[in-house]
């Protein structure tokens, strides 16, 4: 099993940031979150002018066994479908993240479906999907720690070629099941506050829904103690190779911009894994779906955008980009006070 | 006095972009208020592949002459040197429209300084501020038509050269006043309900905010049914001439992109002479002054970011751009279920 030493941010510099930020042409605070984005960031990178270099999306595709139970309203063929909507440019995350100028990887991390050879994806498949966990552990302790490894490198890799701000997304028919189950168990909430409609279930698929994960849940009983346990019990492949990433990335101190439900359910095990990770994290949106308002909540965690988003595949994460951008171009590029000859506010 | 003649919009797309927009390779409904975006713009533009083209910051300047009553922290001075800061790059509404890639003019409206010749400066002054609202009309009506016909003007000079998306931004010591006015008079709303803490009043300085407002209001004892009169009693020639420039714009088809709350207060004066200019609107922000949150409720308004901004000058708007340029690209880019063989869900 690969081990993560994850520091918690030095704060050496957080007085001459705050000065800095302070003393910008501006009202004390009045650019609300950026500026604490900005000062976020400067402690990560430990400098007063940081900077984003090669901003990148990753995204994690995975098929999950509990997609034959029901609990979405999308066949299972949609994930491949949709990876290969990725490669082809077609999909949500391709506008956006074109548009914020961030290069997107698509890695097949699990899918039921055997692609051919493709520059624009990265093969590191564990498996053709998981196992449906109503009947046995989605994966093994040996998958797991296999995605765990797979998402690492992959992280190290971008991060070595110069990335210093990652982007987590992902794509998998029957995911938010897994994340409500990874937030249930952890957390120890009644499952029905973890589910949502996910892609869009009625009453009657979600009413089933709560009552296949509940069963799921009461069969495994698990301890929420060892997140490793709770991660390959209920999956994905997906979730689990973004777990890894995400250690690796906050371990390098890359900024890691958090998309929707099922990355925050990742991260919530990373972080049971390393506390120190959410120090590194930028929450990009508020979704629509409750369960993750609840899951933010636990976090401590303020989002940047609150659009009514419900897609995954790192949209959320892809639309903040802008922000987090602007919050570091502040810090670098406006005038203070002094250097542009603007008098202060009266005591 | 200008007339001007905004058309509702023409509803005549409205079934044709839903459905280009329900077929989109997403759940339905999953990208949420950047849906109800791409419509609006797809009707403002009569287009199934409607197009940001120029997207132009105007930020207007003026003086108030209501600032000699102590109702800002900030000396009168300031506005004269933040415009030096906007013409020299360096405030923050220079660093958003950089990074949004918006062409930004800056329109010395009615500064209390005489600024030489500049390129960077569009010369549109009306006067030397405005009169103290509290011992008499803040403008005459001449200067208030003045003020509307410039604007107007500036906004028609930037759509006949090819732009068709306007952000509107501000700078003026004293401002939040005039709009408090303008909202309190216009909405028949107590004033300590328009009122906030503009640049950063203390208890005190509110207080005393809402006692010179007050005093103001009673004094002029206005028809709230006339909004020339109401504007041109408590100004600013900053906010009449984004009236100008507002109602120009939207009678020639442009998407208007609206700040905080002396953006949102401009709006609702052009409201009340041609109420169909809100259907032109985009909201970017919601402001941190919790007077601009009641003012948008009354409009009726769902803004795109709630980042407890409170700054001005245009900068909700800058920072809300790549979303509104991102809900364009979904609409025109992003593959459909038919075209990329995505299934779409059971029934």
């Amino acid at each position: 099993m690969l081990d993560f030493d994850i520091s918690p941010l030095n704060t050496t510099l957080q007085e001459a940031l705050l000065h800095k930020i302070q003393h910008k042409t501006k009202p004390l605070g009045a650019l609300g979150q950026l500026e604490m984005v900005a000062l976020q960031i400067g402690l990560i990178q430990q400098s007063m002018t940081p900077q984003l270099r090669q901003p990148t999306m990753l995204v994690f595709a995975g098929d999950h066994g509990v997609a034959q139970s029901g609990v979405s309203p999308y066949p299972q063929a949609v994930t491949a479908q949709m990876v290969l909507n990725f490669i082809a440019g077609g999909a949500a995350i391709n506008v956006f993240s074109r548009q914020a100028g961030m290069a997107l990887r698509v890695i097949d991390a699990g899918v039921n479906h055997t692609f051919g050879p493709n520059t624009h994806l990265v093969n590191a498949k564990v498996g053709m999907g998981t196992a449906n966990f109503l009947q046995s552990p989605a994966m093994t302790a040996s998958e797991c720690d296999t995605a765990i490894a797979r998402g690492a490198e992959i992280a190290c890799a971008e991060i070595k070629a110069g990335c210093n701000i990652i982007g987590f997304g992902e794509m998998g028919i029957g995911n938010t099941s897994s994340a409500s189950c990874l937030m249930g168990v952890l957390l120890g909430m009644p499952i029905a506050h973890c589910v949502g409609r996910g892609t869009g279930l009625d009453d009657t698929g979600l009413a089933h829904k709560i009552q296949v994960l509940t069963q799921a849940i009461a069969h495994h009983a698990l301890n929420a103690t060892d997140p490793y346990a709770v991660l390959s019990t209920f999956g994905g492949f997906e979730i689990a190779m973004m777990v890894g990433a995400m250690l690796a990335a906050a371990e390098r101190k890359a900024v890691l911009l958090i998309d929707g439900f099922i990355v925050t359910a990742a991260l919530l095990v990373a972080s049971r894994i390393q506390p120190a990770i959410l120090e590194y994290c930028i929450f990009s949106h508020q979704s629509d779906e409750h369960a993750h308002q609840m899951l933010l909540a636990e976090l401590k965690a303020k989002p940047l955008l609150n659009l009514g988003l419900r897609l995954g595949e790192g949209t959320g994460a892809a639309l903040a980009y802008p922000l987090v951008q602007n919050a570091v171009n502040f810090l670098n590029e406006m005038a203070s006070f002094e250097s542009a000859g603007v008098s202060e506010r009266s005591a």
